[in-house]
């Protein structure tokens, strides 16, 4: 038993680290984002699907990005029956077990899509968070490479239907099969070596942001950065670092499985009118996952912007995939050829934004009806009001603070951007009257002094009418509203 | 360092208790259902924010539902500055968080609303899940009646938006103010006697379950279940109890503050024409949480349904909430007036999915490209005929499964419910034509034999059209379908 706690002293509101809360424009500019890649991916024959948030940690598996360890950059804790369970750190390995759960069920090939928070324990940073949304596609039980060439079209779909342009993307191609058999040929083959490998993927897929030089050092003993971090390298020779340079410069010759299957995926994409502008072979792409087994792709942003330490810079990678026949069978025991992608939302919002591309459709805030007297008819009468211009269709509100300070009802009309304000008071409401306050010609008035006269000609910021007439004016005053932003 | 682990076995593929996958039908339902409810809170003058799903555990605080305990009842995990962190467990905490954390900020009244998930670490049930989805809406800043009458109001517009009948529905009103005085009167009044209190809310919220009976054994020793299980009761003598229990029979004549306010948010509803049939004051309502300072309120639906154990009953409540002035206090130190309330979205769902009010839109199905040759050439091929349909706004896909048996495709275009099949064998391609299988048309064919000849007359369920007029004919075929569909 513990002793009886004190009481607390005032509380700290706090959010813990790298977690954020999301603002209206936010929510609304992600909805608008996401309707657009879903209305693709359902018109692609995807269907969604959604898994909960938490995966018995042994499902995760080994499967993790930055380390092989299974628990390191999960967030875990043990069930009441002290089994481990982990939020999902992608949306990957919960569909690998949903299928495998459901294998006799499942009616393949599978197409799905899910759009879905992930959880890691990582360190946070700027632009990095322990909780973000990804959006994935992908298709389960389809052995051939005519489905990976599907997702990359479907990317390159998807980048134009969010807005950006042809020319300002590009989809980058890949094969591991290739890579492996760079991997057996500097002595990196077999289970016993999955580890290295995993160390020069990761080393590979910094090429665009160390170069080629950097990744060398990373291909060998390691690489400090400006920091005066350390981050181990492969250990691999300098001829066998050059190996690997050399395959992702493309300048191995390859007569090799892996190559046949990109030609063939080259074949399709010409056959669609997918030219070398949208859909690219590009040896350089590995994708920082063990778990791959055949094409890789990785949707990339070309334009430049300027990053946190002042750097123009290309954008880069949005997102990517790749084929994994694997993570099934860990589960059935067989093959389960899938391949699929996956979409970092908060990425392509913030680059829809450099793009001047989100969603600008306004949101209009309700009209406020002010309060003037606050006793039970009042109240009754206001709301009534209110209820009025909502059932006619207008977005509408009463002011729900302290009612005695009118100064303030006008203030958060006008912080809370309130096209119109009713002001009703008693002797108005004895006559059967109301005013109607246009807020935005109102502002704009005081700050065009100079057609001061004229604006008041055309349109007054304040009118009154008899109560009737209230919800017909409202509807009218803010037509010409819209009229407005529409010219500006 | 450990050793090296052994091979695993195969690994089993299953969720943890009280987690589920989410199918298309559902998704896409509830999607449906949350657009109607949303559109109804924005047409009120609410705003979306979203909090993320991890709280520091002290700012969930003690105000949970089923114990006292801060950990029990929600999911918690130690940050790697060992500081406790836990899942949110409702909507409500993270908005008082949120709130004090902009207290500067945030402009109040500050109305929003929210839909997410919540985690609770509970013992699963039938219907009853660890992770299951809230809708809130709330107004901070708002210190009169009026905010909380707006909200029973709300909450009878959303019902009758997504379908619920005037008559199925009632929101029930009371003032926990009322309820405070009787706690007084018993000698439950008193932060030391916080337990207490929480034990007779809990008890008079299930009135609707267990009736006055099983309530008065609930406020007295304890009550027994069918099962054996013993719930301890709050030990109030049988004088006490019977206070309490009439009480909420209405039968206790109080001239209090808490009244007045019923009166005012009474007259409010009569102004705006809401009728004690959507809009009922309602003493033995007290909602099953200790920090409600004044009016609650609760959405329940009045239909019958057949529970797990087979007896017909009421459907009950969908959704509740109330006024809170002290939740943002324990931060900032001073009294910030809210009020709101919570849909619990299943919930909701199953009551929509038994008076058949579900979107039952139907999402058509992909037209299936079938593949008859696997030669490079042909998969270019095929999957230039999926992109003009695409590009045509039709929904189609190109079978991506073992191509080599036929009877598959055919199998899984049934199975997936697609409305067309397009078939175009080597011969075929030769001649530049295309079958196009109506499924839809085959599957009634078959079913309808009788009428047979007439129908083949009528639409073919197999057509042969030069390859040039394939995206016509298809168009043509599916709005054929549709008109069907909508005829039936």
């Amino acid at each position: 038993m513990m002793a009886k706690v004190k009481k607390p002293q005032k509380l700290k509101a706090r959010l813990p680290r790298g977690f954020v809360d999301r603002t209206a424009d936010d929510i609304r500019a992600v909805d608008d984002m996401i309707a657009k890649i879903k209305a693709v991916y359902e018109h692609h024959g995807f269907d969604p699907i959604e898994t909960p948030a938490f995966e018995y940690t042994d499902c995760l598996g080994k499967f993790l990005p930055d380390t092989d360890r299974p628990n390191a950059g999960v967030f875990s804790l043990q069930d009441d029956d002290e089994q481990w369970m982990s939020l999902r750190y992608d949306l990957t390995a919960p569909l690998a077990r949903h299928v495998a759960e459901n294998i006799n069920e499942v009616q393949m090939p599978f197409r799905t899509y899910r759009a879905g928070y992930v959880y890691r324990n990582e360190k946070p940073g700027p632009g990095r968070f322990r909780q973000f949304m990804q959006f994935d596609a992908d298709t389960v039980g389809a052995p051939g490479v005519q489905a990976d060439a599907e997702m990359c079209m479907m990317m390159a779909d998807t980048m134009e239907a969010l807005g950006i342009a042809r020319g300002d993307y590009v989809i980058r191609v890949n094969n591991r099969k290739l890579l492996d058999g760079v991997m057996e040929e500097i002595g990196f083959g077999g289970d016993e070596h999955a580890e290295d490998r995993l160390t020069v993927l990761r080393a590979v897929d910094k090429l665009d942001k160390f170069g080629p030089e950097g990744v060398k050092l990373l291909l060998g003993a390691g690489r400090k950065d400006e920091s005066g971090d350390f981050t181990k390298g492969a250990g691999l020779s300098d001829e066998n670092a050059q190996k690997v340079l050399a395959f992702t410069e493309g300048k191995l010759d390859l007569d090799h499985d892996g190559q046949r299957e990109l030609d063939t995926m080259q074949a399709i994409f010409d056959a669609c009118g997918y030219g070398a502008d949208r859909i690219k072979i590009d040896p350089s792409v590995v994708r920082g996952l063990e778990y791959y087994t055949g094409p890789v792709y990785e949707a990339e942003l070309l334009f430049d912007v300027t990053n946190e330490k002042g750097e123009v810079v290309q954008f880069g990678s949005v997102g990517g995939g790749g084929r994994y026949d694997g993570l099934v069978k860990r589960y059935v025991g067989r093959e389960v050829p899938a391949t699929g992608f996956s979409m970092g939302v908060s990425r392509l919002m913030t680059a829809l934004k450099n793009l001047g591309k989100l969603g600008n459709e306004t949101v209009v805030a309700p009209v406020l009806v002010t309060v003037m007297d606050g006793d039970v008819d009042s109240l009754g009468h206001y709301q009534k009001m209110v209820q009025e211009l909502r059932t006619a269709g207008v977005r509408a509100e009463l002011y729900q603070g302290n009612w005695k300070k009118f100064g303030n009802q006008l203030k958060y009309a006008d912080k809370r951007g309130c096209p119109l304000a009713i002001i009703q008071g008693s002797d108005e409401k004895e006559a059967g009257i109301v005013q109607i306050k246009d807020l935005i010609e109102g502002k704009r008035l005081s700050a065009e002094i100079e057609d001061n006269a004229a604006w008041r000609e055309s349109r007054p910021a304040q009118v009154e009418v008899p109560l009737t007439e209230m919800v017909a004016t409202v509807i009218k005053m803010l037509a010409d509203q819209a009229t407005d932003r529409a010219a500006n």
